[in-house]
């Protein structure tokens, strides 16, 4: 294990359509126009032994695995992701930014699927441990708004958007409850506004926790 | 969850080559003639989840997962596999006939990587909990004969043949010292005999555990 970590940690999470994958591209560049490296990813997957488990988890029907199932298979992925790649990218000094991580984990299969969040803080323990993000940003939209964007892209990885609207608003409770609970890490972005608009309060946030200019 | 279980539970585990799914047909038989009803498996796999992990599992190279990585997918398939055939096959009264289980978990990726076996108890208290096997068998013989044998069958699912003699040793002295560790459970076979006296010892194993007479 490698205990000397020096590129800073962002994750991005939220709903389904709630802009993330947009928004992480627009935060990589202006870190780059600072002379930041930066390692864009993505889970589940972001690296090859990942995204052959992520595979099993995007698609197929909503009840193809339990909760704890799914869990297990989401950190078998985030096992493999922190070890070759997130820790080696921070160790030469990348930041690394991340499309979902563990509270994706916590939010879906515990707040949506109801699994207990002791069983996911065990794994959370074993697996990542020290190795969590330093600032993770929260997309938040209503649960309508949400799916309608995620619909229109038709990209086939649609299991988690065919699980019907109760799942989609235990979810967002769930995100919203995990930045409650963790006010140092999290900042929740109010995502109905516009791109630029959502980009300017992720810089905002980003450039204030890490004492950026910009 | 199910508390109600009454079929028994015997899982069959050991090293590459020793006879097991040779042995666990001939004990199914041995039952049946018995008219105790049985439900055939084997780990990983075992439910159609189970076996698309599998897949993962055991083809590919070498040091395609990291010992912690393989140990979840192992735990995610078990889950899996406990969940849909084991509970409801002793639900209905089937007796589970199990070609490897969690030792195996612990032979391999504990004995064999060198992952810490606190992180796969801790995996099996979250996953198997009380719904662990009431006899495990463990079939046992020098290394060389075993890779020898399971190198005859060619079955393209090589990966752990192909990890080398200290691998396997070390496997071996695992799976000893798990039968050390837990006598009430593990009863160790001598595989180094004919299959008809493997067979026999097998048999004696079983019908002194669970006072059959045949």
């Amino acid at each position: 294990m490698n205990k000397v970590t020096t590129g800073s940690f962002i994750t991005f999470e939220g709903g389904e359509g709630a802009g993330k994958s947009t928004q992480i591209k627009r935060l990589a560049a202006r870190l780059e126009a600072l002379s930041v490296p930066v390692t864009l990813t993505r889970e589940p997957g972001g690296s090859p032994g990942a995204e052959e488990i992520r595979t099993l988890l995007v698609t197929g029907e909503g009840d193809r695995w339990s909760g704890l199932s799914e869990s297990l298979l989401h950190f078998a992925a985030r096992a493999d992701h922190l070890e070759r790649l997130i820790k080696p990218a921070r160790s030469r000094g990348d930041w690394v930014l991340c499309d979902r991580f563990a509270d994706s984990t916590l939010a879906y299969q515990g707040g949506g699927h109801g699994l207990n969040s002791a069983a996911i803080q065990t794994l959370y323990d074993l697996v990542v441990g020290a190795q969590g993000p330093d600032l993770t940003l929260i997309l938040d939209l209503p649960v309508e708004a949400g799916l309608a964007r995620a619909a229109s892209r038709g990209e086939g990885e649609d299991r988690y958007e065919k699980m019907g609207l109760a799942f989609h608003e235990r979810l967002r409770a769930a995100f919203l409850e995990i930045a409650r609970q963790n006010p140092q890490r999290c900042v929740v972005i109010d995502a109905t506004f516009d791109i630029d608009t959502v980009e300017a309060a992720i810089w905002t946030a980003v450039s204030k926790r890490f004492s950026l200019s910009s």
